[in-house]
């Protein structure tokens, strides 16, 4: 028996189940597998022998189409890291006594980076233990922050999400003929990715944030205030983009800084975000109506607004990983590579997963604009053709229908 | 000349714009008027002698699709209340002179409650001086809270984009198997309409918020950690809803209760919303996993997500108080009548704008669960229509269309 097993792990996105059916339809065209099981909550449904099959799903098209636009992981997710088998073998045993068990020939973990060390870690172990089962990566992440691919799936769509609703607020904060400043607080702890497509509110010439801070850059309360007061004196409603993650030159977080003797009436810290810590500062030191917004679990989850390019692309890197597996490739992850911007060409390839694990990609330089508060040309480059394209989504009684594994 | 004159005012909608082109549209087919005329910002707009001509715009069909599905108010708005003539004449003064400057016959505001006030009062104000100039309002709010009025404009897209993203949150909290809590902040001070529709999550059978809290009903505190604990024990991951405005029995708000203590290093204190203190409240007395969400201006703004029900329905009461306005009548409100609710039929009517400004219609006790924590198939049934349909929305570049006036 040929059979295949898949699994999802990581922080949720609304493409990680494009890239499922992704596997899924490729292990119905490439015809050499028997049975397509799925380990629930990630690698640990592998180790606590917890899966379904899913070789019915495989056939049922009106299910994997709702399936694809079905936002987070409908495998469920862990934050499972594994450790190297040489320090703790017991997990490695659990999982191989599940491949042997359910004849696995194949496994594909879709995730971010804590999953490509798992695909590094296990397909070494395979390796070493002389067993032929093929384990294969495919990206996934809204960080876009994984080496050796263009882009990650699931961040086109939260691009999407961002720059969309930073179009809307852009429309509401302008309502009114009174100062007012309003930060938008993207996430992002050491990426500024997320952050800098809210420049994208602009591709229709729309006004989008007035400023922009990359968690790369390091953040300067006083240049910030400056800046502030200057866009302040040009026009009534100021818009602000900021990075969860900006530090200051110590390497401290904002949030941190500015909130840190906040106790609430339990004796507990508040743990304020750093759009919260900074709407204080500005109240504090500017005065003026000022208000914060976390686009929170929605820029992540917003699946009915998801990127075409996105959704597709997701989709193809799913084939491309079990189609790398079945080419005998193991410990590698299915990747994106850009041919052009105009047209926005990409091939799809496979990249050693050890050099994707445990490497965090950030925003380079030349992305970044030397006042550090903007993006520049190059990044909105990069990013424009990542959004483009709308899905066609099913609704039903006025939201978007939904596929419910367990 | 029959001049017309158009105004919006208050919190922006998804739907004012429609209502807008409603008027537009009315004036185009009803034939009677010679040109159009919006003020800037409101009523202040009228008061500064601050308009624009929307003679082109009315005849560019283009242009009015894109204005439809435009968030927020393309006028601009204000929060101004007007003072009773008796006690300041000065800005019925100006008006009136605007008015008459411009030769306005019509004049049409689109808000909500404090915007109904001015109608009432400006409309008495022109009646006493023997100006012939007809005074119409056309309803507008999320809060769905306007007396007389079936419904308001702009509150089935607020809800379709409530239950769309509670329905996502809920595929996102399903992923890990580990308790956590998750609490969704909703706005509405007073009213809890807003906060019942993300029971609309449920409407395809899916889950929905397990818990739903609404500002009518007095919020315990020990309550809801039971009900919190209760739910716990049933699934890891739990979802619930709350309005911006619960208030203990004292009356007091939740958020003042629990963060009254809180600090920061400036002195000042922390406007915490009732989500981040009932986190608080979670982490202090149950100790698992907990966060707080806040949909924030993204209720009010996701015009991408609107309810063409909403949209249409925004656009026949611009329609209908124009044409209310041209038949003589004056100080008075558009309104929409429910005539059944399958199939669903509404009819528009006009209702005394006096019964109407300085009211606000809560949630009735039918519509709340007896144990405080949901609400009823009767509202159900009262929420379902407004969220039906999806908009024919317009993208470029991968987001959304949008008319700038200005």
């Amino acid at each position: 028996m040929n059979n295949l097993l898949v699994a999802q792990s990581g922080g949720p996105t609304v493409a990680i189940n494009a890239t499922l059916v992704g596997v899924l339809q490729g292990a119905k065209i490439y015809g050499k597998i028997d049975k397509v099981y799925g380990a629930k909550y990630g690698i640990e449904g592998a180790i606590k022998d917890n899966l379904i099959d899913l070789s019915t799903l495989m056939s049922d098209y009106d299910k994997l189409d709702t399936l694809t636009y079905t936002p987070s992981s409908a495998l469920g997710s862990c934050r499972y890291k594994m450790k190297d088998w040489r320090q703790d073998e017991t997990p490695y045993k659990s999982i191989i006594e599940t491949f042997k068990k359910y004849d696995i020939k194949y496994f594909i973990y879709i995730g971010g980076n804590d999953s490509m060390d798992t695909v590094d870690k296990l397909s070494e172990y395979c390796r070493m233990n002389n067993l032929d089962t093929r384990v294969m990566g495919a990206p996934k992440t809204i960080d876009n922050d994984l080496n050796l691919t263009d882009h990650c799936p699931g961040f086109g769509s939260a691009a999407k999400y961002i720059a969309t609703t930073i179009s809307e607020l852009d429309r509401d904060i302008s309502v009114y003929d009174v100062p007012a400043v309003t930060i938008v607080e993207i996430m992002g702890r050491n990426a500024g990715w997320l952050t800098a497509s809210s420049a994208l509110a602009r591709v229709n010439g729309g006004n989008g944030p007035d400023l922009i801070y990359l968690c790369e850059r390091e953040f300067d309360s006083e240049s910030f205030l400056r800046d502030v007061k200057n866009k302040l004196s040009e026009k009534p409603g100021v818009l602000v983009a900021v990075s969860e993650g900006i530090k200051d030159k110590s390497g401290a977080y904002v949030s941190d800084i500015i909130s840190s003797g906040a106790v609430d009436n339990f004796g507990h810290k508040y743990i304020a975000g750093a759009a919260r810590a900074l709407e204080q500062l500005v109240r504090s030191r500017i005065g003026c109506k000022v208000r914060s917004v976390e686009l929170n679990l929605m820029q992540r989850a917003a699946a009915h607004i998801a990127s075409e390019t996105d959704i597709s692309e997701s989709v193809m890197l799913g084939q491309k990983a079990l189609s790398c597996a079945i080419n005998n490739e193991t410990g590698r992850m299915a990747a994106v590579k850009r041919i052009s911007n105009a047209p926005y060409l990409v091939e799809y390839i496979s990249v050693p997963v050890n050099e994707v694990a445990n490497h965090e990609k950030t925003v380079p330089s030349s992305y970044i604009a030397p006042t550090g508060n903007d993006v520049t040309q190059e990044m909105m480059e990069y990013l424009r053709p990542l959004i483009r394209g709308e899905i066609n989504l099913k609704y039903e009684n006025g939201i978007p229908r939904q596929l419910v594994l367990f």
